[in-house]
């Protein structure tokens, strides 16, 4: 994690913090994108963007039985260049400031991203995808079924 | 983490890995829900369902600043009751087994929920949503603005 004095604007705005530990992650794959720089990066996935390729690490290859019925997938993935103790941002360097949370930014307490992606098929351990916005290499965390098009598999309760 | 024997189900396969130490997350508030246990836990969220109170800790609630011009937003959460070693489920206990990315089943690697619900309220550093299915007590790991209405405040890159 980088937190050079660098990294911070004028009018944004840090916390000083313990290293967080209240949780811990496992990564279950890596997403390959065009994109090497942080410049080049788009700062938001379109449906139609590039063909992009998530792998998924064993064990969990097994875990993708199923996912091949949805159009659309939901990834969850962990942006880990950024700073982690911004509570405002200024984003346009231009003073207008905005509160962490009010951003999609990648700077965040915990720097998870998510995105709707559109799954264009299944090879073995790889997903291909569009609509991403990440840089090449991004740490995977979860993959889920597009919320609208899921049905609970278990019995209603109640 | 429970991941006693009698949370597995017949026909699921759970994988033997060490303890997920990639990245680690701080909890950032605390969800207050209607509901106290598994039983009576909705397994998803309507958009007219109850009022909840996400509490959001200090120093975080300045990050809140800009968040009200949004309907929606999302909340990411973390849900610890379950064990996170299944690749295959049978959630309706029928053997008609998923696997695990194909479920949006709290049992997964990284026991991340996503939800979009309906910002009603902000009173302080509470937000005062309708939409969501967790449990009371779940601790809260990030708040964006939902996808779809957000734009970058930064300026286009390219």
């Amino acid at each position: 994690m980088s937190t050079d004095a660098s990294d911070i604007r004028e009018h944004e705005v840090a916390v000083d913090l313990p290293a967080p530990d209240d949780a811990r992650l496992r990564f279950i794959g890596r997403i390959r994108t065009p994109w090497t720089t942080r410049e080049t990066c788009p700062r938001q996935g379109k449906p139609d963007g590039p063909i992009c390729r998530v792998e998924v690490f064993e064990p969990w290859v097994a875990a993708l039985q199923g996912l091949d019925v949805y159009d659309h997938i939901e990834l969850l993935y962990w942006l880990d260049r950024g700073r982690r103790d911004l509570v405002l941002q200024n984003p346009g360097r231009d003073g207008n400031v905005f509160g962490t949370f009010s951003l999609r930014s990648p700077v965040r307490p915990n720097p998870i991203a998510t995105s709707l992606v559109r799954l264009v098929a299944i090879e073995g351990p790889v997903l291909v995808v569009r609509g991403l916005d990440c840089l090449d290499g991004t740490p995977l965390i979860d993959i889920k079924p597009e919320r609208c098009a899921f049905s609970p598999k278990a019995a209603p309760k109640g």
